[in-house]
């Protein structure tokens, strides 16, 4: 394992970022809508257009709202339904979900539920893993349940460079059973020490920047919702430097 | 007309609210994702699972992203497929969009095509009209366009109370060709004030809340999106009391 | 009454924006710091600064934090001790502050100590007065304290343009016992249906715009605090075309 | 050195917190207004009455606003005033600012004419020293202006963790002229890691929590600034848990 290049993931919200996230080297993409919120189930017609447009396999999120990931039923419901419709749509490589219980721990149950549906899909659990109660547990949850081949960790920690010691260990744990791939807050500053630190397989990142609307005529006192109060006029996306940047680097490092 | 009561369309981004909305007495849903950044395209799992519980017709959100609404050609593309998927989803009673041109204009042909796409949906523009540059110009565009039944408006201001005079100037401009519906900011403490000084047919409102998350363990120091900074287990949606407040008050007005 | 001019107070939170302000035609400054939080008890050298360099009137914010207005005992000391310092400094006019019980009432003792220590300087009652639980009680409580010459308020709503009807009515109860001056989200575009419904001796507008910092060294993953996440190399300011086109607009209206 | 108990600064906002953090262990106060734009020059009042209230040394933060640390004329002579009246007050132990080029360069023409008015203030430099373009130039701009005894920074990253490895860099090329204080993102769930891998004689926190506002008469549609947008009613304030688990996490490791 040790001369293998480290694969990189990158979250995107939109065709173009699906686009320059290919162009600049991305081995696969995760579609999300909403990434100001962390991510959740982006529509039909997202998908479909960035199948589209990009041969890198597209895991899709399964996410029915942003917040927490203790989902009531009829919000399991609408992942189950985005489940069916996303496996119908011919082309997507895997699906991205996580569902706790209240107390913290992984729900097996419904997880296995979906993950039953998601076949022959590939199955990531996502960050959800972060805001469990016991990440050892959690993690050999996960593996029990079977059908899911990654997790998606800060290593329960803020960003990853906070979390690598847990990281570490969960790696460590994880053996063949399922990768362990490292995502948030993963940037341009810090990728080298990350990667020089611990040897990961993948590693998934949003390279994100903010770019300008085409909008000439500008209203500053009407908004359509506050979460954007001061950049209505900016829309965020993949910035294909910052992708290459950080694959240069890992590249460099595993010389 | 003057003995019509007012209708109220809700805007609801979870099963729950949609329920919540028909059972406290609104005519319609605007279904979206995202209403934090003003709505956006719903997964297609959440419209399937709101026309499963809900009778009252059911109008979805086609937006690609939040911000402005100058679209590139691949955000119009999934545009287009959204609307095609939305079509084939047995129940959809109509779709809600806008779409302008880099100078403030309503974007005719773009929204010609998307109308056409749409038939024999309804067709609400919503509140892009907001952010043209000629409002009246705007109306007779829309008008000009034809299949489009209600424009969305907060009359070209802040809020509905805000933008009361232009509302009226749109009403007695759009005589019966198209009808203005009145959104943005409508509240419980001015409700009564804006359907005693113009008349409506119809008013869009949000009555929302925060619900605390189910969650019993919760974590503090990691986030999934910098939207939701601080209230990452609060989960926006439907009150029911709000809502029935303000039709309550928009009855006794009608009285 | 009827030809006067309406004076305007810009509330500013640095040298540049007061001199701007003064500049600009304001007949009178209301100096914060921390107007991201609606303003809060400037610092010693920010006071002294300003009054060095401007001539009209100056009123000095006396708010030991944001948020509520329902202080405790070590924050209306704060208060206390600040207005003794600010007494101190030669050249204040006034200062402006409001503190409300935990029932939505206003505090009428502690107001009426914070008055007498301020004498001989102007007293402004602020926005703590939108937050009562009854405006016209609220508004007779504060006359009858006396030494207090004026209240902004926007109309116990959120923006003057909202709270318009209430504003009337607090003008018709006020007589010529204390002046009412409208204030929070007055703009250019909406300031002549303002001053054209109702008849002001006085308004309250910040007019404020946002610099460019002059840093040409940026870093953007390092943060001072979650406030101003997205724009910290952005600062806030009065822009003087803002504040000279509003006092054109309401010169227009009173010919 | 090696037996020595790691000292405790913690950054307050108010007499409350400053009281609770004494209470808590803490060894030194950091006094600001407005952390959550990371700090800015308290008022008068605040100061005077926070030095009644704490025994512990009291360091004054001399920051005019937020945002970036490039300052005008006119903000520099803010600063100036504000330090000469701060020296007034007896019973300050120090202050804390930074000043920086446009460059990202520390201003060492502006910093020791500050200097030179603070003494016999003790001085810190503060995180400005984070947003500057070579940490190692910086380091020893700082030693040599001479009279600055601490800089306070997260190793020129997002956070204290993050920065780790530039913060043992600092250590070493510090040596015995300067004490490096980190602070930035140092919480409960790593202090002990921090602590681990690197012996400090002193570290920065907040350990902050929010509290509920005292007032029971709450009103949701009229905000102060939009800074506060979700919790007018809450409180910032240092939480004497938080802060003794950290103290206490931090004895275990000196054993």
């Amino acid at each position: 394992m040790s001369d293998e290049v480290t694969l990189f993931e990158v979250c995107v919200d939109s065709v173009m970022s699906a686009v320059t996230a290919e162009d600049g080297g991305a081995s696969r993409i995760e579609l999300c809508a909403n990434l100001g919120e962390g991510g959740t189930t982006p529509s039909s017609g997202m998908i479909t257009a960035v199948l589209k447009r990009v041969k890198i396999p597209v895991m899709v999120m399964i996410r029915p709202r942003g917040g927490d990931f203790c989902y009531s039923e009829e919000e399991f419901e609408v992942m189950r339904l985005d489940l069916e419709h996303v496996k119908k749509l011919s082309g997507v490589y895997g699906v991205v979900f996580g569902i706790l219980k209240p107390d913290g721990s992984v729900d097996v149950e419904r997880v296995t539920k979906l993950v039953e549906i998601a076949k022959p899909l590939k199955v990531t659990f996502h960050r959800a893993f972060d805001m469990t109660n016991d990440h050892l547990k959690a993690l050999h949850d996960i593996i029990r349940i079977g059908g899911i081949q990654r997790i998606l960790t800060s290593g329960h920690d803020t960003t990853v460079l906070e979390g690598l010691e847990t990281i570490k260990e969960l790696l460590k744990h994880s053996g063949d059973h399922i990768i362990i791939m490292p995502g948030g807050g993963v940037r341009e500053s810090n990728i080298s020490r990350i990667l020089s630190s611990v040897q990961l397989k993948e590693i998934h990142v949003s390279a994100s920047t903010k770019f300008s609307s085409s909008m000439e005529h500008k209203i500053t006192n009407i908004h359509m919702g506050k979460a954007l109060y001061d950049d209505e006029y900016l829309v965020g996306g993949v910035c294909k430097e910052k992708l290459m940047g950080m694959i240069n680097a890992a590249a460099t490092i595993k010389k």
